[in-house]
């Protein structure tokens, strides 16, 4: 049943701004690009993906309320909500699919207040640093699950 | 002339899914049972509740900020914001009204960095962990000051 | 069976104090005050409170002991015993009827040291900041229950 | 070619209510004194302004973006996002104009929690404490750097 | 000459509650059966015991005063009293016989608060986590001594 | 009208031990030569003392909240209880009258938990190190006063 | 020619355990399985694997030290060197070649001590809480950049 | 009155090899020209400087007691006593004009120990990172005031 | 069944000297004298040992792993392993038989960075400070739970 | 011999200011009051005092190392230079006659930074909170000593 | 006597590298040339070496023990154990001839976590930052004291 | 050409002690003796040094601003600033010429606030607890880079 369910996407703040801004840390690809890699590797994996990006915390939370009635899993990339959110995860720990924390650059590699997640510690996985085949494995991941 | 005016109770994000997640922290009772206790708390009082929830931030300061024209009271229960938010803790202060924040889970009982509250340091009183009880109890407090 | 025992309201350190040391933190009310509010509470609900104050920790831990047989709940102001009293702690914690923590002032709104309570994270409940309402929300909150 | 931009002046959080609210903090100009102060500014030195306040941080977010493209500068006061906003500071960050951060009241005379700011850090340069006269310093040195 | 003397074995706050209170911790022996456990290892070993509890700091501390006229060696579990008491610390000090600090529960496996003890730096040894042998293990260290 | 009154000397837990224990922290003193030196300095100068030592944290409150009806000043060496009462700093801060703290030993020239006390942030003034003579410049401080 | 290197696979202390321990945290699946799945992806990708298992740091150093010449990426699994080594980090940080840190378990949602990594910081990306599945992503990862 | 007295910029350690060191933190302008820049701004606000530089806390001390007398106003730069003077606070915190603190670099994107300053929090306002164009700014407040 | 297998008794790091350095810490008893105390205790009481004793981290924790399969219990002094060895930690949690952690000196009365051990959160229980009789009290302890 | 020699009365940074700033803190005696109270002081005892007073802290330093050539006592108020002086604190250790540290004002009661004395950890005694009369009860007791 | 043993120049993890990794940091010097250099600095002053490296904890410690009874003085670069072992530390402190660390890198002007040496507090001395002429350093100092 | 220039050996607070003072930490050399060995082992490598020493920190900031110019090389043991002087640091920086840090004693072996030193961080090198060995080691590392 839950197969049928498409895998959410969802990407924080600022991350439509990828490939424009600090290649140095973030690569050259944009934000359609990890959206279309996504969806490639969800659909030879015979799953669907539905791929979202805010800049709002109130539109990420709202999103991950639909993620629990719609969902068959969940790939977020929470930016800098990461670090300060602990609404995004309340919202986060009612889900009750699979929940993959992407991130691009290699956090622990950079400022020491990017260290800690309010994420992570409900997350099902974290991956950090490949770059964005991180979303890739996510996907990867999720669908192999189903 | 205060008397005329309502008693602002203020939801902050996923208390939308109140009763939908996590019963054995926040019980069964949703948010419409919540605001109906409100309302007949008050309504034995001879007071008005004015209720709203949101998941934005921005939108919770927005209505405070109403409330400083509107609100003879107001009780909040700020979520996930009442650890991160020191701009909605800038907007309460901005109140001359009784201000009460409620928890329904005793938040001194799960994780460490729920032990902090932005506002609990601005507000008038707190009450936490007493469940949906810890509304009617706030808007009695409220009620019987004016 | 449990509604025919009293609900122990008890009250420690410097308590006895109360209405005749810093009003601007406590108010005018005395500690006679406070327990004729919470007997005439108890009363409208049909229960009954036995109330009393002690500046000695261990006769505050012997009360509670008492209580583990003798009470439907307990509601307790630690007063300065709050933020250093493991071994109240130690008491409380082997109560299995209803705990309800009062401070009458909002302690997070005061010196860094009291914002930690060894009682908060193993009680019902808390209440802080309401004056002697709290004791009568507290009240009100473990009769309910009975 | 930038010269014929304007500068950004971002005001975040509660600076809607300015001079209606904590006169002693923050003095009795209102928010249109402190964008007409900005405007005359800028305009006796052949600069442009374009003023917008939101207590939204994604709006926020959103008009820093949209400054990457328009702006010649941004003056931002982020109010109380300024010590607790990641994803303020990432979209900041990506900006390649000049960016001073304004405080009208001396952040460091005040709580411990507002001493850290996650701005200051990747600006150009701060000014606290001068009232609403350190907007007319901010804009005043982005002018000049023109 | 010591050897005439009894070994003290001084039981703090809630141990009267032995046996009575969350087995999973303590076990289901009573004080009772501490007691004559002390009792009987230490006759094993021709030596005598002084058993006592309170739920007193103050007679606590009266009472290592009178060991340091009465006792060849002193047993003492302080319970919550471990963690808090300056005062018992500098009592115990004092004391020129060995000093054996027994935790029935292992402290380290708890809560943070208790894994620092005021008494341990200043006693001979200490013992945790061995539940009620944990006495008789220290009755017959003294014991052996003599 | 206050000059007739007495001031309170009142020695915390483990001071009735002076003079027989650790002597190179403590001195040879006993606390009957501390009593007779403060009874001796007051009378030089007109006035009287009442000194009092308990091991009790209650009795020690009980008797501050004596003071507050019946003392002139309060010269208090709390002890041990000096880092860990919040009680009995709840109990002093009510005080109408001078109160100094003394300690005969240097407590910042001994262990870490010594260099915090809860008594000296509201004491009128703070005396360590000199020995038994710190009480005989504390006398002499309030009797001047006078 | 890099390319005709293998993949090192590293597995510190206990992981030889794998599948026989604590299956709540890390799966029933074993070593074995581990090295199998890693060489079948590798395989499916043309790439080789060297894997190899060790309790002690020093030989894992060593390895460190052999793959930089002979590896095309390491993949490892510090175990509880983790937390804890930075000789082994130091050995690392020398690899000229990608490097992955994979961890079965998702470390962020347990104790502690466990957050920090001294591989991260120095590690081209991060991988937790995956199951065995985060050493496919990991293998994967590295044989696609070749 | 004041009017006719000079605003004193005072000039801490190492100022005085302004241009001559690290020009990627200070720029290439002299201490002379700080000056300069000091006295035409003010010039043309009607007011006098008082420019001075030392490497010598005392003496800059003495400065500050003499501006307690001669000063309309004070701007400082105190080089590396902002971060460890608690002398020379204590000296600004006696001024009864105002008292801007000044950075050329911006200190808050420097080591984590200079993000404190013993200054600011008594100052009427601080300016960091707007290299000497910080000096005129202040200058110019001050003057506005008179 | 288990009773047929031996106690592990196992000594970490620089033990092999004991008796030989810092007799003032660890006394004058030799290695072999632990082992032959240990092994006369377990003789006594029906059981028998297997001791041994490495300075390597990696021997001690493939020692526990065997332990997992031939011991019934298991009497550890991680020397300086206690401190920094999570590995080993994560050893010994898998172990099911009883774990007794055995200090010769009292490590709460030594340098502060000895007073946590990553084996105690997991250990059945602690002896520290009782010399060599520690030993004798673990193996006792563990004797007769069989 | 020593009898000879005086008392060093020793003055830091800010305190010829005494008397002329903040009298809710220092009172309204200058520092002429104060070393003519302490003239006084050691006059009736016998003995003789030379007073001085810096805002240079190596003025103050080499006054101290006069001062174990010199001196029979010393008293310092070493002012700001309390908390933030290694180098003056390495100069009083040197000292072999009394050495009384003394603050005018209650340290404890003022901010957190004032709470630490590089100085109290060496120095015979303090005295803080007692106003001007500080010093005399520090000239007093090192008098009778003599 | 001592004279006649060799001084152990002791090289831990990943020093077999020198002069392969990192140049910036460590120079292009080889572990051979520092062995060279420290046997001809040791013959000039008519001392021998014996020069050892292993990336094995255990190992090292090993060697110190052999050092104890063989070695006139060690010289030891601990690499990363530097940082982290208690147990390397608890070897280092048994021995009684001098013991000089040595770091080729400036270990101060480094991460965070390597300004903490386990080793320094028990060692004679620390020589780092002056790259391999600080073994020169070390050696010539030892044999000046034979 | 800076062969030519002299070596700058500068001693900070206290240093004019040596020998006078503790010599169980500093040993019975006088500040002579260091500047005569820095002398004779400048004179054996063809160097020159200029020697001083100063109580005032202003003095050895101008000093290190001197050496800007005129230096080869700067040996300094900065003594109690080590640990408190930014603006010592700050004139040190900017040095162009090598810089040892010198320690007579092993700071890492005394008090906690002798750990950290402001001036590593910006050294070249680092030499403490050699006692005056320290010197002629600084002195013959600079020659030798000459």
């Amino acid at each position: 049943m839950t197969a049928e369910r498409p895998i959410f996407v969802l990407n924080g703040p600022n991350l439509n701004l990828l490939g424009l801004r600090e290649p140095h840390l973030y690569g050259s690809a944009t934000l359609d690009d990890v959206e279309q890699l996504c969806r490639s590797t969800a659909g030879q994996a015979g799953c669907e993906i539905d791929a979202r990006q805010s800049n709002h915390e109130g539109v990420l939370i709202d999103w991950v309320h639909e993620a629990r009635q719609s969902a068959s899993g969940v790939v977020i990339n929470p930016g800098g909500f990461t670090h300060t959110s602990v609404a995004l995860r309340d919202a986060l720990v009612t889900l009750e699919v699979p929940l993959v924390e992407v991130h691009i650059s290699n956090i622990h590699a950079r400022e020491e207040f990017r260290h800690h997640s309010y994420v992570s510690g409900i997350a099902t996985g974290v991956i950090a640093g490949l770059g964005i085949a991180g979303y890739r494995a996510a996907i990867d991941y999720i669908c192999r699950l189903q």
